[in-house]
């Protein structure tokens, strides 16, 4: 469930004036955009852009971008954009991140997102870069990373919920051999993880865990310095429970030393109008410590406030 | 163009009640399944399928192929199908083939629909098999054919026209490169070929003849009796032109000592409401002989009827 708070009509008219009073003069009104956009969905933000171009012949997007900074400016922007919109530029920027692309995001929105969503992000993707992102991820990766990462773009799931339990069995069996083997990049283990649809997937890692007393994840943890293998356990976290894999990007975020925003962004931008309530449940209990708590510790300024209003906080 | 003729607001009901007379009583009166259903495009066959299921609670696919057989079967049986629906029959029975895939179908029909016809096919697929498409193809192929199959299967490729000049050159001298040293499966050569828009893959290989005075297909065929290189051949035949390709087909499937019925079929029942005419365009340039006359000499009875009332015989 969604931990943003918003009125149920609000006017785009009205929004749109307050956030072009608030970005003119001297200084911007920082408390006031925070207080409109933050509270707005992804159909009302939408319909204030545009109502905000129409009155303005000005790109909303662009005017906050020059106004504001920091990890301020990046939240709001990204919070800003279309939902799928959005996801491109995500992907777009983790895929031409230097040294090496940041696979993480690259792996969440493929396996998170549903199949009719990701179809749309790579649908504003080309619309935006005039590329494919199966192109674009290919140019920029080699090998078994990949294969792995362009499967899980671009492989339609089949979406059903039933289970086929012998093959589950069988390619439990598979993954079993392949990875007592230490050959953690076989080509059976990537078809397997990236063509199965999520239910039969999840039926082969319980199946493995019945068959092999070890959760699948253990085997991998070892040698997960390695960039291809801690990709594979990335895909396979997201796929099986994606609530409790962000709880841990979120908590890893926290507690790295001077924060790693991008990250913390990127969770609470993107799961706030979806289900940031579970997430925030598994914080709870991981770290006897509400999320909103460990936010407002780590983080401060407009940055803080934009984040824990996404969270819910009332004023 | 289309080589078919067809009335302009046919009756559904009585389309669908000649059909039921044509199927009861002893014998089936073939000539009118082929003079109503060789005459009708894909929405007015759909809208008779469903006023014959309201009519008769019987499916009139399944009706037409218990009353028929043999290749007449084959073909009125994929015809009356939404052509979606018949491309993913294509597809399963093609991914089914023993001893190994029919990997040619598989290409043309990744390669040369487009990508709204391939999502809707794929989707076709799942709700007929419960699986998908490339889950079926992953597990019946292996290594390098796998790679390139899946690629071309599933990838998003972008669809704009615009083509990247500096790009082209120098992934045609990446090609070069490896097919110089033989390295056909080069991952290098999968990812151009599955993942760059078609536009982009043209200019590719244009630049290519250009640099190196010899198609890439020349290079190529040498060695065509590998399984992998003449799989990489058919794609690359069906994204520079898929008409030409489609001829070769036919030519070969006519020529072939008892003709290849299958592919004949395929080609003609898969191109007669789109663009057939440009095909037997090629076929009359290429042959000295109009399409017509070759599918006369090398076929008989209803199936031969049915084929010549698609390729735009006069009754």
């Amino acid at each position: 469930m969604a931990t943003l708070i918003c009125p149920e009509h609000p006017s785009p008219v009205a929004d749109a004036e307050a956030l072009r009073k608030a970005c003119q003069g001297w200084g911007t009104d920082e408390k006031a955009i925070i207080s409109i956009l933050g509270r707005r969905n992804a159909i009302q933000r939408k319909l204030i852009r545009q109502a905000y171009e129409d009155m303005y012949q000005e790109d909303l997007v662009k005017r906050l971008e020059s106004e504001l900074s920091g990890d301020f400016e990046k939240a709001v922007y990204r919070w800003t954009l279309d939902p799928h919109d959005r996801d491109a530029v995500l992907l777009n920027v983790a895929i031409n991140q230097l040294p090496i692309p940041d696979y993480r995001v690259i792996i969440e929105i493929s396996c998170i997102r549903s199949h009719e969503e990701l179809l749309a992000i790579k649908c504003a993707y080309q619309i935006r870069y005039k590329h494919s992102v199966e192109e674009d991820l290919a140019q920029h990766t080699t090998g078994d990373i990949r294969q792995l990462l362009v499967g899980l773009v671009s492989v339609y799931r089949y979406d059903g919920k039933e289970i086929n339990a012998r093959l589950a069995s069988f390619e439990a069996e598979i993954l079993h051999r392949v990875i007592s083997e230490k050959v953690y990049n076989h080509e059976e283990n990537i078809r397997i993880i990236t063509t199965r649809s999520k239910a039969q997937v999840l039926a082969t890692l319980n199946q493995f865990k019945d068959d092999y007393d070890t959760k699948i994840t253990k085997y991998l943890k070892d040698d997960s310095s390695h960039e291809y293998l801690s990709a594979l356990l990335t895909a396979i976290r997201c796929i099986c429970d994606h609530h409790k894999y962000y709880e841990k990007v979120v908590r890893c975020a926290l507690n790295k030393p001077g924060t790693d925003e991008n990250s913390l962004t990127r969770v609470i931008i993107t799961s706030a109008e979806k289900d940031l309530k579970e997430i925030k449940e598994l914080f709870q209990k991981r770290n006897s410590m509400p999320l909103e708590h460990a936010v407002g510790k780590e983080t401060s300024g407009d940055y803080k406030a934009f984040l824990l209003t996404l969270l819910g906080k009332e004023d």
